[in-house]
């Protein structure tokens, strides 16, 4: 995608030093494009554990490029295995994370070492490449889902409204987007959407990202409370609810940034349909039950009672919004159980939210028996 | 209630000047406990629109001194009927507010005029007195709620666990608060309550002032951002759920600071018990269909682009949360339909929440068939 008529990805290999990796300071963002230099594991698991860089699809990206930096020091046995180990911890519940490192790892254990550090470059560009060319698939299947609501409400209304909460933009993956991409195509292709962007809170993703993005792109939307959602719903000023999402199980429950499961409720209670975009690599074949069995982050409290924004002189400054002495709960996510999902919207195209519909259409990737006996 | 030990309630008049009458400003609070005077109705409409003076039963207090401050200037007919008109129109949502000027106007309409502006100050005095003894009744009969729940609990569970939405405390009321009231009461009688604190976006009350009440009485709570009450029910995090409300139609639906719906919904996804508090004057007895006919107040979206709080040196500011040109909406309230609250607690006792729960209650105050005829 572009920014102020330049395309980028959100992670890339820079084109005079090959080894060296470059993302967005996502942390940043939109008050200021930093990009930064990754040249070691040490690096990457920082970026991801202070998001720096988030978004399920980009950590599976980045963090194959950290395991690449790894190799450089120990490309043994035990070093890879130690690498991935560490990366896979670096945030417990987005599980793109785990299958790009385990895709990193089968590919390269049967290597000699010594071949080892370029084939993880070449891999990690290949993981890149797929994310993108996934995302303009989900892109388009959901380009046919909204093109079939629009030609059901274009006569009643004048624009036709998508809620989406939390970033699943073209900056939570390499390129394109999940949960945008449809609206980007949507948008490009003529018909008149307009987003309700959840701020997000505790660290406002939807008001710092996605407002950027479908700004950047000129996309109308308007910043809510994560509040207001439910209201809308009721008067109807939503058509549609696409959200992306971390890890989904192979029961078709799906674990996003907190706050998803709020809004599926209110989607299910006015009937408004609820969709979850999501590249294969989101799904877990080894779960069923996501409210159970997901592990959720509970990061720190300070990003509830503290805010972060720019002050009155445009500089980028942070306010305490408690009481001193007041102290926060703060879990990351929340898991939206499948029978609140209307469809899944993959790469493969949509399906029920179920471990039959997820199975009819990705019957190679259900790995559960193989990992059952290992 | 107490401020550093000093008794308090959230409206007064001065003992010297008893014309006068004091506020806290509540847009300050917690950092600083700014004493606003109040002798003009201009102060008091302005006072209500700002937020200075919020909470629906307070509002309704306040609006009441409003009027007789009108009064000194014009007690005729025509003044009167004019400042009630122009107090009511303040807000929109909180029906205390139409409840406590009409009550103001009955009272005063037969008197002459001169002896209006006594009598006003008498009768406003009377709403303020009236208050706290309806919330202290509320307050008892939540008790009776919450020590039945403990009861049940307390062999599994080390405490029990209250979430609330916005500020529906003493704050908010002339004193001891609707939903909070039954909470402090819990706590005096040693029953291990611990409160989970909506965050309350935009205008953060649960953050700024919940937090700030429940900490200055004692009461252990936790702050969390609006999207993980979900999440924390979803984990048999939560015991009950108590709000306040702005409105409550004839037939139980329940108008509320946005966001309440959600809650409503998650707490029937997981059969966590959903109370709301309520003095009677928040009845409007000629509305049955909330989501229909409550109007439901848009105010300023840069309450949304904005967060206040204090900076890194203690002072109080500003920040931006949004990129430049971003907009907002900003629908202050929301109506949680009848069929999800699980009952109302009254000065007179807990209802259903519907027509025959409340009527049942009380018979005495159903003035439908007259404001049909009028």
């Amino acid at each position: 995608m572009k920014i102020n008529g330049t395309a980028y990805r959100s992670v890339w290999r820079d084109p005079a030093d090959s080894r060296l990796v470059h993302i967005f300071d996502q942390t940043k963002l939109p008050w200021s494009l930093d990009i930064l230099d990754l040249r070691e594991m040490e690096q990457v698991a920082h970026a991801i554990r202070t998001m720096q860089v988030r978004g399920a699809p980009l950590i599976g990206a980045v963090a194959a490029y950290g395991l690449a930096f790894a190799l450089q020091s120990d490309a043994g046995d035990e070093g890879l295995a130690r690498a991935a180990a560490y990366l896979v911890e670096t945030r417990p519940t987005a599980i793109n994370l785990r299958w790009a490192i385990e895709r990193m790892a089968a590919r390269l254990a049967p290597l000699a070492p010594a071949a080892r550090v370029a084939a993880a470059y070449e891999e990690a560009d290949a993981i890149c490449d797929e994310d993108v060319r996934v995302n303009a698939s989900i892109g388009r299947h959901g380009l046919d889902l909204i093109r079939t609501l629009w030609a059901e409400r274009a006569e009643g209304q004048e624009r036709l409204n998508i809620l989406t909460h939390c970033n699943a933009g073209w900056i939570a993956t390499v390129d394109w987007g999940t949960a945008l991409a449809p609206i980007y195509m949507a948008h490009d292709s003529g018909i008149p959407v307009h987003v309700w962007v959840d701020e997000t809170r505790p660290r406002n993703q939807g008001a710092l990202l996605t407002a950027w993005e479908l700004g950047a792109h000129g996309v109308p939307h308007t910043l809510i409370a994560d509040n207001a959602g439910g209201h809308l719903m009721q008067h109807g000023e939503v058509d549609l609810v696409i959200v992306g999402t971390d890890r989904v199980t192979r029961g078709g429950d799906v674990a996003n940034k907190i706050g998803t499961y709020l809004k599926a409720l209110a989607a299910r209670d006015n009937g408004v349909p609820f969709w979850v975009a999501l590249p294969s690599s989101t799904i877990d074949w080894r779960v069923t039950d996501g409210v159970r069995d997901i592990p959720i982050e509970e990061r720190a409290a300070e990003e509830v009672t503290h805010v972060s924004g720019l002050d009155e002189h445009g500089r980028p400054a942070r306010v305490r919004v408690t009481p001193a002495g007041t102290t926060g709960a703060n879990p990351a996510f929340d898991v939206t159980p499948a029978r609140l999902v209307s469809g899944l919207l993959t790469e493969r195209g949509p399906c029920e939210a179920s471990a039959e519909g997820l199975r009819a259409l990705f019957p190679d990737l259900d790995t559960t028996l193989l990992h059952a006996r290992s």
